[in-house]
């Protein structure tokens, strides 16, 4: 069975998943890159980076599984772009000429450019305006059996668990408050009902949580 | 040095610390008894309720840190009643004739009774209108060189982190999603600083976080 994963998305200890003042300049707002320095730190994104070196513990186990067995990514217009990216036609994501997604990739926006972007590696960005269930019906067509994996935003994470369609969530609480920005958790009370919820704490600072479903 | 601690402090994993409709009937609100259940399945808990037995470990060493060395708690008047406590002359708190603080008790509240409440086991009442730093003042003093808990709710343990009041967190997140109640984190944007944060994860689900004044 085809599942619909969340993987390595950070949440700060005030449920946060992007800061305020998204820009070009600023691809998570006042929150910098102090989300993800967990992840930088680990083999895993060292291979990101094009490097090698860093920590294979805990942090590197869950972050490894943002992988294997996905055949499609959706994300959201605020993944893809800071605001307004769409006015800019040669606008083609934060992530250089060979994205590290290297899937079918499907972005949910209210102004879809009109034509596909094929870019290296195996990476195609599919711009559609959508219901979650409509684009993830497309999503797991084009993973041909595989998973799906939903890659945030945390406005369009919260919108497809409020809608019952993710089987399994891996966020990784970061201790930091940063106070404004976008919140995870909001509109999804009792959501964790049917879930399987484990919370690891990591030598590094973080917390991993996961949601499977029960 | 006297220092001041907060202990056992629930949080839902969307960061409120109690829930909506508080009243004589319901304490916290929609959040129900879901808060304290890791709590009340230690030996602290199970002697609390007058019992014995309850599991001895991570969340029973962490439980048990809330009375030793206290010399006096201060507290919100959203702990001590229900709204509105303050028009029945009778209302002498949740805990019976015996509370289990045992050590002068400040609460706030924008219109104290005119008298001090004396209870038994050592514990007194004292109604306060003033400031946190004041109300602080007030309780090491009564202290006697312990330390101070401040014992909640969530706008007051808000109001005195903000402050900078606050030496030691004990704050214990519990994996429900309340969607609804009073949140925790408002307001405290950076205020991780100074403080080393450890997290650890119990076999019960729950994850405990620590700050200490570094
Ligand atoms: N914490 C993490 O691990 C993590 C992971 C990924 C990204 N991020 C960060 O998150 C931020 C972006 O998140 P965000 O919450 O602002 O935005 P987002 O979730 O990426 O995207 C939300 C936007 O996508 C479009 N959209 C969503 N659902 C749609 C639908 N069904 N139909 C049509 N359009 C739809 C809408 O944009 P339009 O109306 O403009 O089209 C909506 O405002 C960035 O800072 C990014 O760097 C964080
Ligand atoms: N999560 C936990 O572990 C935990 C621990 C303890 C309690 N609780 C729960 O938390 C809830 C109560 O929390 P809450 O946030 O609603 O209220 P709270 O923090 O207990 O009390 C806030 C109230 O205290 C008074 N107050 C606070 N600071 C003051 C000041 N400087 N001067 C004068 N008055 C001041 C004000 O009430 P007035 O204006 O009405 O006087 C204010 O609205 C209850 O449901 C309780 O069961 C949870």
């Amino acid at each position: 069975m085809s599942r619909t994963r969340i993987h390595n998305f950070s949440i700060s200890l005030d449920g946060f998943g992007t800061g305020e003042g998204l820009s070009l300049d600023a691809p998570f707002g006042h929150a910098g890159h102090r989300m993800h320095q967990w992840m930088f730190a680990t083999r895993f994104g060292a291979g990101i980076m094009g490097g090698e070196g860093g920590a294979s513990g805990v942090d590197d186990a869950f972050a490894q599984q943002h992988e294997p067995g996905i055949g499609a990514e959706i994300m959201g217009a605020g993944k893809f772009g800071p605001p307004c990216w769409q006015d800019d036609p040669d606008w083609k994501g934060w992530w250089g000429p060979n994205p590290p997604f290297h899937t079918p990739t499907f972005v949910l926006t209210h102004r879809p450019p009109s034509q596909p972007l094929e870019m290296e590696g195996g990476t195609t960005f599919h711009f559609l305006d959508t219901t979650p269930e409509k684009a993830l019906e497309l999503a797991k067509e084009a993973a041909g059996g595989q998973d799906v994996r939903i890659g945030g935003g945390p406005t369009m994470v919260r919108d497809f668990i409020a809608a019952g369609l993710v089987d399994h969530i891996h966020f990784v609480q970061v201790p930091i408050l940063l106070g404004r920005g976008v919140r995870v958790w909001d509109g999804l009370e009792g959501a964790e009902a049917g879930y399987d919820i484990e919370t690891v704490s990591s030598p590094s600072g973080v917390t991993h949580l996961t949601f499977t479903r029960s």
